[in-house]
């Protein structure tokens, strides 16, 4: 049950082939939209959790919004609505009746959210305001559709946020471009690289869009999460004004920031191998999986006495299991499936293992079986599956490492950007990021935090103003 | 901070003021679309909580599937079309560019999925296979709208199961309508009714829909959950075969099953008052509210150590507490406001309860202050929740039995449905049916299970098939 494609000669169709026969998706009747099926829910699941902790601490509240937005309201930022409405999909009737005004169906919120916070928000003591919305999205994209990666509608979450001071709204930015890159690094385990956006990349109507880009295994970057500090822009067009404390009129700054189920898809490209998914353990719905291997029934009922002995202590651990007592597949069919579905730890209870009161333990990522003593496997199972956490990360790592380049002039870069992603000098000027765009397909990726500008501009020459990472992208 | 409109004289209007000052929700300029604020959708996510639960040990398992449903999809069933075409709202266009064929906004998924069941299941070993998805839901009513109740869009979770037999489908059924019921009763406090509906109101395509029902304060039912035997009705039209045991093909049987966010208004109506939400314990966000009251620093921060022991004590014991240190409100104005939010409980430290070394207590249901020892304050209070959590639903199930009744005759009815539910027999006859609903405003809410008929119909006096519950509804 291996896949047909492999990973390292057709990493396009091997993707697709992986994600519909791990059963995280499927394909339906409606052109670019997907079923995300139990199994990827369940990943999208612990990615809320995870979120979700992280911006209760921070005294970000869960809403719900219409995902209905009148066309006059998506207008009333002009470069916002440039920005969205080639891809918006409107909604013209309701029943028999045409709609006076056509209806977009949400492809972002701040514009209906905006007209919320306006009336919400009256006084300094109103701020910070932070709320956020898990909801499905609809972008009537025309490019390459890819499941996770780029489908018409799509599940995300975004925080919006209001505050007092320009400051304030930038810490808020870098927060939750951390908890963005906290929950791929320690969650997923996919290493990202954080930065600014170019103003050509940025999101229409923000003053500064900050990202995390991963590296995807054919060298192209894949856009991970986005932090927007949007200033005052929309403040203004809404007319979101607080009185400050000292008795004036102010406009609030404002936040919004997003992840989607784009994240599944990450996580299985970087992970997976030609035999399936490979889940990292934190992100599993289905930790351990205990296969019986037997020919009667007497066989099966003694590997169930020493599974349920198992069971009880993982359990105890928090760790979920599952006992595999079909008996209409064989253990090797079994062995497949569980390795294509990424359960992170196989148990095999055999009637070798039995007399030896023990069992065999397989690591997904690794593939080699290990002998453990019964008394001994609970405990060692917990450590692996902590062990592979990390080493999911630190090969993710290694392999990203090793498409990342540095140019020193436009003839390496050009070959560079063929491998990955390519560190360069860039001009600050938006016609050099174009031309470079339109000769190599690679787009200026993000411009990483506190890192000096040095040398010259890849492209013009010039003396360079920032240091930025290129790449083409998904 | 009372709300201007009383409950027991003005319930309509008393119903919108509370909704929107306790900030359960908010209007917006969707016409029929509103807001679930942040304290509204907290209360939804502790729905989600206990349904996820149930639900995770029947072996049910969260999936996303397609907001688009293509018009010839939706079509397939005849009569699931027709009852839902009406309120059908439908995209046109994509970007700039007209649709092929228009596509709906699910109105509930029975097609989109069962399209994807009969890819999945082809094997008696593939089933039973129950889905439940999470979504916002868009009927284009044009019905009186009323926040909760009904607008235009919403949220709701649909279970859909597959079965390989009747009986396992019919127990499915029952299964999720003892949970809705759960539901209802353990954590929100609203007792309900369970029973089948007639063929007139019954799920468009079903074989049988079974719901359960309360009463509102103003003698009005409201539907609060349904779950469908679908028989083989959508299993014909979509293909859903499998192969069974024995080698044999066969239809497979199914179920759906709901609760939407109107529960939220069910919980707002039967238990606010003229002071606000009062919400059950088990369903509150914040359980407990610790209002200082003092005049200087200093006894803030003596107010604030007393209320630190406590909070530390509670937070023990799983019990969510805040502190309102707002220097900028009186305590006056801070009971208002979190009576108006309806937290369970709220604890007052002012000079003379610290010169007693204690605190006073005082319960949102029934406003009276306890005076109580700083070591007897933690344990008290878990008490008072567990109470108040079942006096609520005491009180709510004596109030809804005061608002039914039985009709002997049809003079009798006709009084008797102005105040509430009414019991009667029924022949059976659609006929009788719609002519009550004609003439009465009432409509057949439920058949209850397991009551034998007595007596005559009590429209036209032919011997009663049935014993049902009539009544005008939300």
């Amino acid at each position: 049950m291996a896949l047909e494609h492999k990973k390292a000669a057709d990493f396009s169709e091997w993707y697709l082939e992986l994600v519909q026969s791990s059963q995280l998706m499927d394909y339906t009747p409606v052109q670019g939209c997907m079923v995300i099926r139990e199994r990827g829910y369940a990943i999208w699941e612990k990615i809320q959790s995870f979120l979700n902790a992280r911006m209760r601490k921070d005294g970000v509240r869960n809403a719900y919004f219409p995902m209905f937005i009148p066309e006059s309201l998506l207008k009333q930022e002009a470069e916002h609505f440039a920005g969205f409405v080639p891809e918006v999909a409107w909604v013209t009737h309701g029943g028999d009746e045409a709609l006076g005004e056509r209806l977009a169906l949400r492809p972002t919120s701040e514009t209906i959210m905006y007209t919320m916070f306006a009336k919400w928000i009256s006084s300094h003591r109103d701020l910070p305001l932070k709320v956020n919305q898990w909801c499905n999205i609809i972008r009537w994209d025309t490019k390459a559709l890819k499941p996770f990666l780029r489908t018409r509608e799509f599940l995300w979450q975004e925080g919006h946020t209001a505050h007092a001071s320009k400051e304030e709204a930038e810490a808020e930015v870098r927060r939750a471009l951390d908890w963005y890159a906290d929950l791929c690094e320690q969650l997923l385990c996919v290493p990202v690289i954080k930065g600014k956006k170019s103003d050509a990349e940025k999101f229409p109507g923000a003053d500064m869009t900050t990202t995390i880009e991963a590296i995807m295994p054919d060298g192209k970057a894949l856009q991970c999460g986005t932090s927007h500090l949007l200033g005052q822009n929309f403040a203004k067009i809404f007319g979101i004004r607080f009185k400050t404390a000292d008795g004036k009129e102010d406009l609030a700054w404002q936040t919004s920031w997003g992840v989607s189920t784009r994240l599944i898809g990450a996580l299985a490209m970087v992970h997976g191998d030609d035999r399936g998914l490979v889940l990292p353990p934190l992100v599993a719905p289905l930790q351990v999986v205990i296969v019986p291997i037997f020919k009667t029934e007497e066989d099966k009922k003694m590997a169930l006495r020493s599974a349920e002995k198992l069971i009880a202590a993982l359990d105890a651990k928090g760790i979920t299991t599952h006992f595999d007592e079909r008996d209409e597949r064989s253990p090797g069919w079994k062995f497949n499936e569980w390795e294509m579905k990424g359960v992170p730890i196989r148990v095999e209870i055999g009637l070798k293992d039995l007399a030896k009161q023990g069992m065999t333990i397989v690591r997904r990522d690794k593939g080699e079986k290990e002998f453990l003593d019964d008394a001994k496997a609970a405990d060692y199972i917990a450590t692996q599956l902590d062990a592979m956490q990390k080493d999911l990360l630190l090969r993710a790592r290694a392999e990203a490492q090793s498409r990342m380049f540095e140019a020193k002039d436009y003839a390496e870069f050009k070959q560079l950007v063929e491998k990955g992603f390519v560190k360069a000098g860039w001009c600050g000027d938006a016609r050099c990021e174009e031309a470079i765009k339109e000769e190599t397909g690679a787009t200026l990726r993000a411009i990483p935090f506190d890192e000096k500008p040095k040398g010259n501009c890849v492209f013009c020459g010039k003396p360079a103003k920032e240091t930025a990472y290129f790449a083409r992208s998904y």
